[in-house]
């Protein structure tokens, strides 16, 4: 590119930007759904969680699916944050138990505690991990969930992560990013890697 | 679903992954490419630092595109993470300094620092943070950038973030993410938020 031509598209793309801020006034807190087949929701919704932690706000975090291994975002929080509320459903990937009524159990009870922190007037982000699949097994009334998640403590932002959550949640977020998996590695033979797959 | 049912389709599905699993067998490091319009792509890839961080593993950052704030990402690594090693490109966002000549001497400089740590054979993790950027404005020589990102130090895995980065970057890369924008509350009028959107 010349570097006019450079200096004008950029100029433009301020005044876009600019735009668009003017625009963009009302101050409240948000829903954030980071969902699609792709790889990164879990990681981008702990991102959120990591830099919240870098401008000193309040956060907790909800697991709804936890793998048997303890993953780097978890022992990140547990030995660096240990102040940073962590609840993890303690039944370990779905398909790998296949006890319905177990995880079903479990999954409610998880819920509670989600319940609990949604009403908490001191925090600013709250990650509820895989949270969508609890609706897709209709393990949670999905009913419930959008209305605890609407009627939540109004300074409290949410993120939830996973695929699928059905068009409630969707209507109901305030922010939708859906990551699509274009290629994997994966399918390629190679062999998934420790801190970069899980 | 009834629990038969969906013991049944967990049984099939963790059949399946297992199988992809036995598959993927070839141990190598990658090139992830987190990339589209969507919300996400710098927060995953400092995520998966995050992530690496708590298994132990040795990480570097390299930001090509650094806003005039200091995140919420760079406030972690500096004050929880003072050893990782984090270059920043000194001139801001693009479109804010309109300088062409300015920002890609920045540019050209950044990426003598990237390939330092592409060559460097006792890093795990390296984040290359809106490199695409870089070579869409052709700051950067693409054919070099891809000769340095094929023939990094083997052990090494390169996460790359930002729109675009074309079809040579698409090629080379193991794994490659799109995020796409469904919608954002930014278009809804609600300004962008701390801990959030930014």
């Amino acid at each position: 590119m010349q570097a006019d031509k450079f200096n004008k598209t950029m100029a433009r793309q301020k005044a876009s930007v600019d735009a668009g801020i003017e625009r963009a006034s009302q101050e409240q807190s948000v829903i954030v759904l980071l969902t699609g087949d792709g790889k990164g929701k879990t990681t981008s919704g702990f991102g959120m969680v990591f830099r919240a932690l870098g401008y000193g706000q309040r956060v907790a975090v909800v697991q709804f699916i936890k793998g048997t291994q303890a993953s780097g975002e978890e022992l990140l929080l547990r030995n660096n944050f240990p102040e940073v509320p962590l609840v993890q459903m303690g039944t370990g990937f779905t398909w790998d138990t296949q006890n319905h009524a177990a995880d079903q159990a479990a999954a409610v009870s998880t819920w509670q505690a989600a319940g609990a922190f949604l009403k908490n007037p001191s925090l600013d982000v709250l990650l509820l991990d895989e949270l969508t699949y609890m609706l897709a097994y209709k393990f949670l009334d999905e009913a419930s969930v959008l209305s605890a998640l609407h009627q939540r403590s109004p300074q409290l932002s949410v993120i939830i992560t996973g695929r699928g959550g059905g068009t409630g949640l969707r209507e109901l977020a305030d922010t939708v990013s859906e990551v699509k998996n274009v290629k994997h590695a994966y399918d390629a033979g190679i062999k998934a890697r420790l801190g970069i797959d899980y």
